[in-house]
Parts: C-alpha cells; structure tokens; sequence
C-alpha cells in the first residue's frame, strides 16, 4: 500500500529523507552509535551541521553578507524575536491570514504596528495589492504563503523598506532572490525537515539597532557567532534537513522543484475549475497556492462531503480534510509530493463527479 | 562492535528507543508514514503526546496542582523563561556551575538576582551547603546536577522558598519528590530523549502574578493551556520519549534506576578512589554526580592522559575527554548506560596502571 500523505505540516518527506533517518537512529556515520545519542561537538555531527548551512546557502544562491541559522521553536517563536531584535519605534505587516495575524499580535508588545493591508474582509481568499509601504518603517513583514487559506505571494516584492519573510510553507518551492530580503524564517515540517527546527536567513547588517536588553538565547546574534551551536541544536531534525538539501540538489535543484510544483498546482486546479462538485477557495488564479490548494463543495453538493472524504481514504489519501477556520479541504502538495499522488486525488475527484 | 557511549549530551539512550525510533520514521503507528511527517493533530501523533504526558506523570508521581510540558529550545530558554514569567522583583539564585551561571545572566535581564551561594572559588568542584535562602524571593534556583564539573544535589531540598530546578542532566534518575519544586526543567537528552525538545513540570499557582507583557510562546500559560500543542511540537522528539518512559516504566521504574545508577557510580568511583593514575575532581563524596563522573590525571602522571585515551579507544569507549573548562576526563553514566560498559572503562583503567 502506498499513502498519499496531503498533510500540511508536518508534512511528506522524501523517502530519501526518510531512509536514511531511519538508517542514522541505529548507526550514525559509521559510528556504531545513534545521531540521537552522539554528541553536537563530535566531529561527525558538526559535518552535518556545516554541509547543511552550505547547502542552504548553494541552493538559495545566498549572499556573503547573510548567515544561514538553525534554530528551535517554530515560526511561533520568530513571531516574537524578530521585532525583539529588529523593532525601535514601528513595523509594518501585511496580514494575510492566520499566521501573519499571530506575528502581529507579538509584534504589537514591542512597537507600533501598522497593518499595512489586509484580506480578512474576504477570510484571507486574496492577496492584497495596491499598498504602500512606508520607507520609515522598521521592516515590513509577509508571511509568502498562507497554509491554512491557500494563498501564496509568488513573486519577490519590490518596496522601500526591508522585508522579513516568514516562508515556514513554501521555503525551496520555487527561486527566491534573496537580497530582496533581509531576514527569511521557516519552521522546517513543510518542504524541508520534520517539526522541531527553524530555517533562518538573515542579513547580518540588520542586528545590533535595537536598545532594549536581549535575552542570549533570542538575540540571533548570538546563533551567528555559535555557528547556531550556541545550545544543543535538535540534532536529528537537523540530520534529516541535510538529507532533503541533499536529495533537493540531487533532484535539480530549486528551479527543477519549480517546474514541477507549478505541474502539480495546474492539474489540480484545473480540475477543481472544471469539476462540477467543487469549488476552489481562492477566486484569483495568481493567488493560488502551489503549496496547499483549498477548496469546497460547490452550491448544492455540501452534504457529499463526507462522501467524498471515503472516496479519497478508498484511495489511500490522507490529511485532506480543511483546516477547521476554512473547512472543506485542503491538499498540500510540497515538493516531496509526488505528481503521481496529484494524480490519484485528481482520479478520485472525477470518480466522484460520476457519481452525482 | 559494541560502542561504549559516554557523551555527556546528547548521550546513551536505550536500544528499545532507538529501535522503535528508527522503525517509526519508516512506518508510524501502521500508518504507512514517516513519524516525521504526519500531522501533529492525527489521532496517532495526540495519542503520542498524551501517553508521553501521562508516563511523565506517573512514574515522577506528579501531584494534580502540576503540569507536564514538552517544549522547545533547551534549558537555554528556560533560563530566561522562567524570570520572564516569575520574578517579581528578586530571585535567589545557588551557583554551582556553567549552568547556573548562564541562568544567573539571563534572570538579571529581569529584577535582583540574589547570589546565595556559589562553588565558584574551588572551580565549582563541591555543592555549596549552609546557606540560608530569604522566604521574600520569587523563587530559589538550583540546577541540581552539573554535567561540565561533575557534582550533583542528590536530595530534595528544604528552604522557605519555591525552588525551581534545572535537572536536565538527572531527571529520572533518583525519585524526587516533586512537592518540594514550583518547576522542574530539563532539556531532555541525557536521559530521556535526542535533543530538540524540554520537560516542563511547573505548579499552576505559580503563575500569572507577573506585569510584564510576555510573548505567546514565552507564557507557559499558553502551553497549559494547548496541552503543548500550540504550535508544532517537535514530534520526533517527543515519540523518541515516549518510548525512553515505556522503557523507564518496564524496566522498574525510577526507584530500579536509582539503584542501578548507584551501582554504576560506587565501581567507578571506587576504581577512582583506588587507581594510582587517577584523581577523581570531586573531594567530598557526598556531592559527587551519579551522572557524570570527572577526573584527571594524578600528579606525577599528567603526561599519560592521551594515551589512556587511546587505550579507552582501544575498549571501544567514546565520549570521556572532559569539558575544557575542567580538562581531565568525563564519564557519563546516565540511565541507559549498562553497568557492564562501565565495567569495560573500569577494566581500561586497571589495563592503564599496570603498563605504569
């Protein structure tokens, strides 16, 4: 049996990723011991860790002027260190959804925010365009993709301010011009890692502004000089993340995951604009995710929802159900995704239009 | 080959997790999927972190008034967590060690830390004793077992203040009686699990008598609150231990692993204690770690330490050079080391002396 695993987060992995995690729990680097149970100082462990920042910074074309750190607590976490290390007087954010709205509601203990543009009149179904960002604002802040609503900024904004990203979603799904931004986070269970690490590129140039006392452990400057081994790291989280970079660079890199994420994104939307039992939750086809397409039952099929949940669990698909603030559905389709898997649920929706 | 792991951290964990471990990251709970990339909100994964809650419960016998938490970031983050949600205005602090002095740093960020006593003058080689703590604190902060320098607080303490301890290092190592602590925090890979995630065990009434605006993920409110699932729990982490508490509970408990770890410690201190190369770091007995045991070279012999280096590699023995800030040796002997591998250093030792 193969499982088409759509969760969003944590979410599927390579089998690359997976066999050889599962290879390194019992016997690490030819070590004989587990990477759950070697010390982070140990030679072979700080390999890991070097080939990983490296990668990073060799797929995303990453300039000499940013560090690549590897930290702990999620996006949630970066949701208060970044106006901690970055906020004197004011921010702006863009709130397009859930997860931009948590950044704000940190980011409002350390200054003024101003709410720049949002989507919330429409529960976060578009991208707002069309705003201005101030020049004098500290850094301005988007969340790139939008998990829980299906959205995705697609292309890399040009505004006089700098721009802190949080890409915890779509992070190595397409190519990102990196000097467009001056800090990046991602929580890793998306396209890179299981939970338990967080991606952070920052252009170093940004720290050391702020005069508020910063704890060690949330100053990123403190990461930078301890080459993110400034505590334990989450050794085995860390582990699995070279392995993805691995398999990424094995597979093309970014732009060959490019191609094929857009290749998955058209067929199933065009099935979702074709299907006369669905309806996709983003109108604007330039707003929709490739990474977490949400949809609903069109006018008039609402009760068959249940029904078409054990059509697709027939199919071996699992973790479509939508997030509980959206409902319907919801297919995440990483990188990791195979289109075959597309596929199958694509298969599985015209099984069920024949139906009614 | 059998590989004798003395890491002081990450270190030794039992067969039974790493097997379990490596067979979940391939198949999870019959699911067909990776431990690593199924949902945290799957029945499966829940059912992980409550059995993981429950096991914690049970076997440190956990009165009602207390929380169990897994969270994220090491004992490093408690070290400013804890002052960020409980002082008020002072704090006593006992410095034992590099530990302690780093919690000490970070709790200055917040109100008077009040040094009470400290083992600083004999290069934190004795656990400070007589002291008197003032019942006007917010709190009294020990680490209970010091894994650079190799000393331990082996009882529970009685001072008219709430005691917060940080037991990364001896958690589940002796029975404790958690009635004597306010929170207990441990970063989980000594004797637990790999790193990446931390035990919280924190009396609720402690709480919200602080002004301070603190951040969502800071405020251990939310993580009662959520059940440590605010956000994304690193799931590896916490599967690895909950398998390391099925062991603890199948093999007899804390109150077995106590005496097993006081067999542990007596032959390696008695071979110390008797080994003409061979100083042990802690005069007093009474304040020597069950956890990690330290030493050097005895006078006359300084010369030597790399080739008993060799001759320990020679026994398949990894992990003793000791922490640079002490030299020597370190023998780390947490739950999971079996007594037969400190019987192999024991018998390299003797090897040693008698080339001498």
């Amino acid at each position: 049996m193969k499982t088409h695993n759509f969760y969003a987060g944590p979410s599927i992995l390579p089998e690359f990723t997976k066999e050889r995690t599962a290879e390194a729990v019992m016997n690490f680097a030819g070590t004989g011991l587990s990477v759950m149970e070697v010390s982070h100082r140990s030679k072979e462990f700080v390999a890991v860790m070097d080939e990983a920042r490296d990668l990073v910074k060799e797929l995303l074309e990453v300039p000499a002027d940013y560090e690549v750190l590897f930290l702990q607590g999620g996006a949630s976490t970066q949701f208060y260190m970044v106006p901690f290390n970055l906020m004197k007087t004011k921010a702006a954010y863009l709130n397009t959804g859930t997860w931009a709205s948590k950044a704000i509601k940190e980011a409002k203990l350390y200054g003024e925010v101003i709410e720049i543009a949002s989507s919330k009149d429409k529960n976060f179904n578009y991208i707002p365009r069309g705003y201005e960002v101030p020049a004098d604002v500290d850094y301005f802040h988007i969340t790139t993709n939008n998990t829980i609503f299906g959205t995705e900024i697609l292309e890399d904004l040009d505004v006089p301010a700098r721009i802190v990203a949080d890409m915890s979603s779509d992070i190595f799904s397409r190519p990102i011009d990196i000097k467009k931004y001056d800090v990046i986070y991602a929580g890793a269970q998306k396209n890179l890692a299981p939970s338990g690490v967080t991606l952070v590129i920052i252009k170093k140039d940004i720290l050391g502004k702020v005069d508020r006392p910063i704890p060690t452990m949330i100053d990123y400057r403190t990461h930078i000089d301890k080459e993110s081994m400034f505590n334990t790291p989450p050794t085995v989280p860390v582990f699995a993340a070279l392995m993805t970079l691995r398999w990424l660079k094995e597979n093309g890199g970014i732009k060959e995951m490019e191609k094929k994420n857009i290749a998955k994104a058209k067929l199933l939307y065009d099935e979702l604009d074709r299907n006369k039992m669905f309806v996709p939750n983003i109108p604007n086809p330039e707003d929709r995710s490739r990474m977490n397409v949400t949809f609903v039952m069109a006018s008039g099929y609402e009760e068959f929802e249940k029904e078409f949940l054990e059509i697709a669990a027939a199919h071996d698909i699992v973790g479509i159900k939508g997030h509980r603030s959206v409902g319907g559905f919801r297919a995440s389709i990483y990188n990791a995704m195979p289109i075959e898997s597309v596929g199958v649920l694509v298969e599985a929706m015209k099984e069920f239009e024949a139906k009614h």
